[in-house]
C-alpha cells in the first residue's frame, strides 16, 4: 500500500528493524534505517523518486558502476533538538555540490525538489531513527551511480539516485596523528579532486593503510607536483593555526569545497578570529612547529565535524602539537554543533527545519 | 545440477540466449554470453570461483562499490582459428596487472589459478559464444569490486570477482580525430593512473564529451602539471611516428602498462623498426607536423587493437596526419592479429591455447 508526503510516493516497510539497534552505542554508518529514497534516470530524465524499504539493489554485471567508477555522493546529518524537532545543516549546499560533482562525472544533474522534498519525506517516514543523544545524529548519504549497462567506456544511459540513512556516533574517537604524504597523491590538476567522486576515495585507501602501518591514522595530502603544499586531511579539509591566525588552503580543482570548511570561515569572520585562505607549505608548518608558533591543526568535514590533530609526521620525524587553552577547534566545533542541534541562535540561516 | 571442469564448479544456465545474437553484426560489449565466472572474497580469503549463469548481482545499498569507487578491471579477448581452436593473448599478463591494480586500490590480490583455470572453464562452457568471423572476437572482462558494506571511508571486507564475456565487433570504426587536452587531466603523479581502476575512466567522460562536441572522438591526455607531455590516447596508449622512428612515452605511475603497447615494442624490435621509449612533448609533435616529419599517430589497446589517428587538434588548430604507404600501424596490427588468431607463427610465445 502506498501513500504520499509532499507528492513523494511512500512504500512502507512491512516490519521495522529499529528494536535491534542500540542507540546508546552507535558506531558510524553500520546500521541502516528502514527506508531509503530511490530515484531512477532513464529515457533522458530523472523519474520521480519514491520512499521505499531499505533493500538490496539488483544490477546487471555489465552495469557501468562496476567498471568505470561513475559514482558520486554527498554526506549530511539530521539532528534532533530537545523538543524532538528535526534539523538539517545547509542541505541545499549538498544538493548544489552533488550537481557540481555530477557535471564533472558526466552524470545527469538532479532536480532540487527530488533531493530536498525526497529527503524531507524520507526523514518524516524514518523520524524514529534520528538519534536524540548528544554526539549522535542520523548520517544521511545521498548517492548517484551508473546503473546502465555495457562494456563500452562511455557514460551510462541509466543512473540510480538513492538517499540512505544510518544512525551514527562519532566518526573518529580521540585525536589524530597524521602523516604528511610525500609519495602518493589524491588528485591531479584538471582532475576530479573537487568532486565527491567515488574513485577519489578508493585511491586514498592504500596510502592511508601504509600510514596506519607506521602508526598514523590519516594522511595529509599534498600537491602531486612538489608535495610541498598541503591540500586535505584524509577525507576532510584541513585548518592550521599559526600564532592566532587560522589558515586553510584555497579550494581548487583538486580540493573539495567542504561545507564545514566554509562554515568555519564564516564563523571565524563573525567572531573576529584572524584567518587567511592561502596556500600553506609544509616547510612553513614544520618551521612553525620548531619555533613554537604552530598552535593547532584540525580536520573539518561533515562526518567528523572537527577532528583535532595531536601530531604530524614528516620525513621520518614526528612533530607534536602543543596542548593549549582557548583552542579554536574546540570553540568552532561547539559553535557549529550548537547551531546544528538548535542549542544556539543561527544568525547565518544555516539550520533547516524539517 | 553442477559439474566440474579442472576443479572449477559449473552451474549451467537452463536456457541459452545465443539464438538471439546476430554474429554477423556485433557491436562492442553489448550482448553477454550465457555464463560468467563468479568468485567471492570473504573471511579473509578468496573463495573458489564457480561458473554460473550470467545473471544480476544483488548488493546492499551501502556496498562500498557505490560510494568509494573501489573497483578494478581487465580486458582481453578470445579468438577462434580456422580449426575452431580457441586462443587467448598473454592472459597471464592480465592476471599480473589485475593484481598490480588490486594492490594500489587496497583490494586483496587474486590467486593465479582462480583467474586462469576459472577463465579456461568459462570459455569451455561458452565455447559457442566465441565469434569465428574475422575482426570479431569474444571480449573478456575480468573485474573485482568492493561488495562489503558500510559508509565508513575505508576498504571493504568483502569483494566480488567476475569474468563476464561479450561477443564483440570493432571498438572504433574508421580513423580517429583527437584533441590534445590542455585543461583536464587523467591522472596525478603518485595517483592511480597506472592501475585499471574504475574511477580513472569516469573522470575521462566529461572532457571527452567536450571534445566530441568540438568534432573530435577522443582526447590525448597530457601531464597534469604542464600539459606539455603526451601521456595516453583516450583509454589507449599512444604511438607517434616521426620520420621512420616509432615513439611512445615511458610507463609511469600515471600511464597504463598496456599489453598491446609492450607487444608492439617487442615486434618493432624483432622487425628492426627504429623505436624510442621517451617523453614526447606536444611542441615536438606540432613541429613535426609542420615540417612534414610526422608520419603516423595511433592508439594501442586490447579493445581497439591499433586505432589510426587521422588528425589532432591543439589550441584551436587542427593538424592532419598524411596518408602514407607502408604504415607502421597497419603492419603492426596485422602482425599482432595474425598471432592472436593463429594465422602466423608466434615466436614470442604470446598465444595461449585453451
Amino acid at each position: 500500500m502506498s501513500t504520499e508526503i509532499n507528492n513523494i510516493e511512500i512504500q512502507k516497510a512491512t516490519t521495522s528493524k529499529i528494536s535491534n539497534v542500540d542507540f546508546d552505542n552507535l558506531s558510524f554508518g553500520k546500521v541502516f534505517s528502514d527506508h531509503m529514497l530511490l530515484g531512477v534516470y532513464k529515457e533522458g530524465k530523472w523519474q520521480a523518486p519514491k520512499v521505499v524499504p531499505y533493500e538490496p539493489i539488483t544490477l546487471d554485471p555489465s552495469a557501468k558502476i562496476f567498471h568505470y567508477g561513475q559514482s558520486i555522493f554527498e554526506g549530511l546529518k539530521a539532528y534532533k533538538d530537545a523538543n524532538g524537532d528535526t534539523f538539517l545543516f545547509r542541505p541545499l549546499d549538498n544538493w548544489k555540490r552533488l550537481n557540481i560533482s555530477a557535471k564533472r562525472l558526466s552524470i545527469p544533474e538532479l532536480p532540487e525538489e527530488h533531493f530536498i522534498e525526497g529527503l524531507k519525506a524520507l526523514l518524516q517516514v524514518d523520524d524514529e531513527w534520528i538519534p536524540k543523544k548528544d554526539g549522535s545524529s542520523l548520517y544521511i548519504r545521498p548517492f548517484i551511480f551508473a546503473s546502465g549497462n555495457g562494456f563500452h567506456a562511455s557514460p551510462a544511459d541509466e543512473y540510480t539516485f538513492i538517499i540512505a540513512t544510518a544512525p551514527s556516533g562519532a566518526y573518529f574517537s580521540g585525536q589524530l596523528k597524521v602523516l604528511i604524504e610525500q609519495t602518493y597523491s589524491r588528485s591531479a590538476n584538471g582532475g576530479v579532486g573537487f568532486a565527491k567522486a567515488g574513485g577519489n576515495y578508493a585511491g586514498q585507501f592504500y596510502p592511508t593503510q601504509l600510514a596506519v602501518e607506521k602508526g598514523y591514522q590519516q594522511v595529509i595530502w599534498t600537491d602531486d607536483t612538489t608535495h610541498e603544499y598541503i591540500e586535505e586531511a584524509g577525507a576532510m579539509n584541513i585548518f592550521i593555526r599559526i600564532n592566532d591566525t587560522l589558515i586553510t588552503g584555497p579550494t581548487s580543482d583538486r580540493i573539495l569545497d567542504g561545507i564545514t570548511r566554509k562554515s568555519i570561515l564564516e564563523i571565524a569572520k563573525s567572531e573576529n578570529i584572524p584567518f587567511e585562505v592561502r596556500k600553506i607549505s609544509v616547510t612553513e608548518v614544520v618551521e612553525a612547529s620548531k619555533n613554537g608558533s604552530l598552535k593547532e591543526m584540525f580536520g573539518a568535514g561533515t562526518a567528523a565535524v572537527i577532528s583535532p590533530i595531536s601530531a604530524f609526521g614528516y620525513k621520518d620525524t614526528d612533530y607534536d602539537l602543543p596542548k593549549i587553552a582557548n583552542s579554536y577547534g574546540e570553540r568552532l566545533k561547539k559553535r557549529i554543533t550548537d547551531i546544528q542541534t538548535n542549542k544556539s541562535d543561527d544568525s547565518f540561516g544555516w539550520r533547516y527545519k524539517i
